[in-house]
């Protein structure tokens, strides 16, 4: 576990470097990094390794480590797959304290391969040292012109030093945002790619660039992730530090996750449990590379709003109706502006609509000064947290920019608080000149709205306090064996989740006797620790409304399970009240082979089913956790006493998914999942109808 | 009604052209036309209007029309909203072929305005004559040099002809296209901006750039259609003319709708009806504008795909993921290639990954030869319709480009029945040339593949031939005053819809004997032409199972309704058989004001009201499409027998549909809606329980 920032700091800060298999040709992988690092004038010690040459491209070399006589930070290794153990076995020896391994011919190839880079990765876990790949482009910080990468693209472009953070687990694709951010303008502090990560991963990065000053928001390219918890506490620490972390986790689809494992041959969590953690850590996930690269580009111009009301000055009405539509999509809203300033914009434009968007006409393109004082007002507003306008072409012609432009800084510098996006067509040199005052640009006003919707939900997720974890007390080990329905209710009704009342019967007449005592109409359902789906096998009898149905259908059900489940040992039947007038919700607990216990919610039935309309949180939740996962469902509504029925009480199927998230953290390893379903909510009260729970296979 | 393409020839083809205030300052509105038609060499005759000056901007001008001595094709107004209606008396007079108003200050303005309006689009009707505008920004042909616009982006930027036509409501959106995709290497065919659509609107405009054979796609914006029917039958053309049209429509949410009516006024059918029109139409309704670009950016250098099998190619792993990701979001599919294939590919790259995507590994960095010859196997493959390739940096750089752009170009020609993409960074030069050779180019690899998804979607809407209407016999009017239940059930079944067995009770005993005649279970509702939504007041029982429970039901309903309809009058009750084991539908007719009656179709209850789960289209409808509209909901598992259910009886679901379809177009007017819900679809038959009609006020 490399949880703490500072073993990482050698990997982008190291006091000098040496390359195993350094190499005369700038174009070649053992070449570049030195090519680099002289080009960017890396003022640090650098050490070829080469025992064949007394220098390589100029600077002095070396035959081994040993022979350096001074000491090593940080070993780049860029040799054959077959010469990496020795190269390690030296970097270790010399008392490096980072490692990068470029050579593939790893877990990337053979089985084989796979068990080499565990070995070596154990051997620098045992001496404290993070290994970085193999199999990887390496990593690069802009400032201090450490490059200890191959990557290609530097050879062309190798931008100054900025903001913005990139970490990916492909360096193909981490190489590629490089190129496609620095076209939209960003800088980058840092970057790493991880490749095969037999020891360091994205996570880890992530981590360390959410805690690096110079860092103002973190790009991040996931195929998988092999360990759930240090992403989580790479997440927390982001948000603890309110640091924006973009993250593009793809293999979505079974297409692309298909194409993912035959990709990297990793195992990936379930991906709507990425979409769980990335939405509970408060990462914004974004679904392809230019999403990415806008988002950045924001976060790292200007602060994060801190609401998520849009003001829109336009003098096209088209252009207010597409980022009104935009709006509604992302989450903004465009509050209605008081009188007293429509007022004073008609006074401006006597035709023009001021209401939000604001429609300035055209006649405030003849006469640009008219639209950039409408401008002021609505940015000088209180009642917004941001202010977009649309300006045509004016950004294609100096001559018309400069008429806008005094302006615009002014407001900028004015009011900083107020976040500031323009839509518009415009020449490089307009938009570096906006970016440099911290003035957005987009060309298409649809998308400039969008990215406004993003940078909001990240501002509301930067400002909440990370919520305190849940105490789970430790707990007594699950009972041995097979956990029957019974002994399944038995354990969740002692975690203090309310359970329907039923009673035992194993006889017809006990049956009947029963259902006296619950009253009528009750439920009647076999009793196996054999059936999973008891309705399946016609196990589950509604709605009897007196004893002679009770016995009767205790009779043809048993024999109808018996017919169709011939192997399973009838115990008996639970009986319980038949209750109408509540809402079946569905709870469960599965376990994610990446990131352990997540608590499910839905609604019962084809909801869940059909519709997928179900959420996930890790487990366990606070309370007010569980009421966000209750407020997320699309069916809602169905709660809250849609089509004239009263409204059920979410506090005690809030309560309830707590403490069954309680029970699953507590038990993490021993389970594999829990149904409950279906809990039925009630306008006063709720209770749970049936419960199984799947014990691990550890723990049998 | 313009609904004959040759009516508009003279808007984009005229034979001569007046401009009626004629400027010689060519910054001004009626200067601009001039000064781009010199500009372009328009090589017909212009005649400036100007009552002051011999010449305007070196052009011979005139007193009048009427002066001129030759015939005049078309006819520019811009001149003030005061002096318009003269000039167009004038033109008319001068027997103009079509008429072209730039004047704003009409219905843009007010109520007196819109009036105006009105009258001069009435007289030019009455004469035959197209009328655009007023407050439009005109009309271009870029292969005439024909500038019938004042478009300020024209001074700066007058690209050279080409095949993308655009109309746009909104001439700020239409000239903020023509730059946004003219950054894309588009050119354009026709331009128009049809401004307060007085008389020639989009669909007008849509339908003769359907026809046009310089037009190979239509974009089109569109905040509102006031004739339905129109853009039906413009659609309609486009489908039959195999033309792709890419629709933004506008409007979408609650808060652009508002938008949009404040800065139109006019009046637009619901969204929800829209998509339905472009859905059923073939068309592609597009979010944003840069998706439109993109989408005609690829329409207008390639053909459509026959079908949508990906083949994705690509030296990074990251890109197929990501690729086939945004594949799964947008209906393509990956087919694994055959083994024959997989071997030769192996056979070039031992490492690959050759299933698909194909993983051609960094290898084929270093030898790109490697990499093009596995991108012939896969273009070659007649198991795709399109191939993909994601190519990073090789654009950046003429040296790179230059080792597998003979390559491709090579694949262009010997496979001109597959499309061909390339995701990568590029130069524009680089970019050029694949446009010039038919190779479509996009830097997000995502993207890439939306837009491919894109034309696959309209390859397939585009093959199909254009249903046969479905033919509505003239039916006799619906009868006098209000519809009850009663009659809406008559009506409904005389048209062929099955309804539930039923009788009509009036007393309590004659309920009872009813039932027992029905068999029971059975439901009873109250019977009021007064009571619109019985259950609200209680009016509804369920599961009555025997006659006593009947003659007491009875009585507890009746006076339940009473108290709370006091005012209803009540005629007595309906029985019915209580059906279990089918699917609750709901079926109806909504009449929208500008696409007229459209057929809806969902399931019941919470489906329609909380998931939004239902789809329109214009009815009549074809049993193909009844079918279609079925398949589509989300929730059609439940009525494909999800959850050990048995299947429900599509059949009769559609025939209903078609039914119900063709009494709303019998209908039309006199209709402002019908609810049938439930139909209950059964595992054999299915049949409707309630219905209510809604008489239109005229026809009351």
């Amino acid at each position: 576990m490399h949880t703490t920032a500072h073993l990482l700091d050698c990997l982008f800060k190291p006091q000098s470097i040496a390359v195993i298999g350094a190499s005369s040709d700038p174009h070649k992988i053992g070449g570049r990094p030195l090519a680099y690092m002289r080009r960017s004038g890396f003022a640090l010690p650098i050490y070829p390794i080469n025992p064949k040459q007394n220098e390589v491209q100029g600077i002095k070399a070396f035959p081994s480590l040993a022979a350096i006589g001074a000491p090593v930070d940080q070993v780049i290794v860029a040799v054959s797959s077959a010469q990496v153990p020795t190269a390690i076995d030296e970097a270790l020896a010399a008392k490096a304290r980072s490692i990068i391994v470029f050579s593939s011919g790893f877990a990337d190839v053979s089985e084989a391969g796979r068990q080499t880079q565990e070995a070596l990765a154990q051997r620098c876990r045992d001496a404290g040292v993070p290994l970085v790949g193999p199999n990887c482009m390496g990593a690069f910080s802009a400032a201090s012109g450490m490059y200890a990468t191959f990557m290609t693209a530097l050879e062309h472009e190798l931008f100054a030093a900025g903001h913005v953070g990139i970490v990916s687990q492909s360096g193909a694709i981490g190489s590629y945002l490089y190129g496609l951010a620095g076209d939209r303008g960003l800088r980058f502090s840092h970057f790493v790619a991880t490749g095969n990560e037999s020891d360091i991963d994205v996570a880890d990065c992530i981590e360390w660039m959410a805690q690096d000053t110079d860092t103002k928001v973190v790009m991040a390219y996931l195929e998988g992730s092999r360990n759930g918890e240090r992403l989580r506490q790479a997440l927390r620490v982001a948000r603890q530090h309110r640091k924006p972390v973009i993250v593009m986790k793809v293999g979505r689809s079974e297409q692309g996750a298909a194409a993912a494992a035959s990709h990297t041959g990793s195992l990936a969590g379930a991906d709507t449990v990425y979409d769980a953690i990335l939405t509970e850590s408060g990462a914004w996930r974004a679904n392809t590379l230019e999403e990415m690269v806008d988002l950045a580009y924001a976060c790292s111009i200007a602060p994060l709003p801190k609401g998520n009301r849009l003001g829109m000055v336009t003098p096209s009405g088209g252009a207010g109706v597409i980022s009104a539509d935009a709006a509604s999509q992302c989450g903004l809203v465009l509050p209605t502006l008081p009188q007293h300033l429509q007022e004073a914009i008609r006074a401006i434009v006597p035709f023009s609509s001021p209401i939000n968007p604001v429609d300035t006409t055209a006649q405030t393109i003849a006469d640009r000064s008219m639209f950039t004082r409408i401008l002021e007002h609505v940015v000088a507003w209180d009642g917004c947290d941001m202010v977009l306008s649309f300006n045509a072409n004016v950004g294609r012609s100096e001559a018309e920019f400069a008429k806008i432009r005094d302006a615009y800084f002014a407001l900028r510098q004015a009011h900083p608080q107020r976040l500031i996006a323009m839509s518009m067509r415009a020449r490089p040199e307009v938009v570096e000149q906006l970016q440099q005052h911290g003035i957005l640009y987009f060309s298409d006003p649809a998308r400039a709205t969008m990215v406004l919707g993003a940078m909001a939900q990240l501002g509301r997720n930067l400002a909440q306090t990370p919520e305190l974890a849940v105490s789970t007390p430790a707990a007594s080990p699950l009972p041995a064996g097979v956990l029957d329905e019974a002994a399944a209710r038995d354990l969740l009704q002692s975690q203090g989740i309310p359970f329907a009342p039923q009673i035992v019967a194993t006889t017809a007449d006990a049956a009947a006797a029963a259902a006296d005592v619950l009253g009528y109409p009750v439920v009647m359902k076999v009793l196996s620790a054999d059936i999973a789906h008891k309705s399946d096998v016609g196990g589950v009898v509604l709605n009897l409304t007196n004893a002679e149905q009770v016995h009767s259908a205790w009779h043809s059900m048993m024999e109808r399970v018996s017919s169709r489940a011939p192997t399973a040992r009838l115990e008996g039947a639970l009986l319980s009240p038949m209750v109408s007038g509540g809402v079946e919700t569905v709870m469960g607990v599965v376990r994610d082979p990446v990131f352990g216990p997540m608590v499910m919610f839905g609604l019962g039935g084809v909801f869940v089913e059909i519709f997928k309309d179900v959420v996930f949180r890790s487990a366990p939740v606070t309370l007010a956790t569980a009421h966000d996962m209750i407020a997320s469902i699309q069916g809602l509504p169905l709660l809250q006493g849609a089509r004239g029925k009263p409204a059920m009480d979410l506090d005690t199927l809030a309560h309830a998914l707590v403490k069954l998230s309680v029970f699953a953290a507590q038990h993490a390893n021993a389970l594999d999942g829990v149904e409950i379903n279906p809990f039925i909510a009630l306008p006063k009260g709720g209770y749970a109808v049936d419960a199984l729970i799947h014990k691990s296979a550890q723990s049998q």
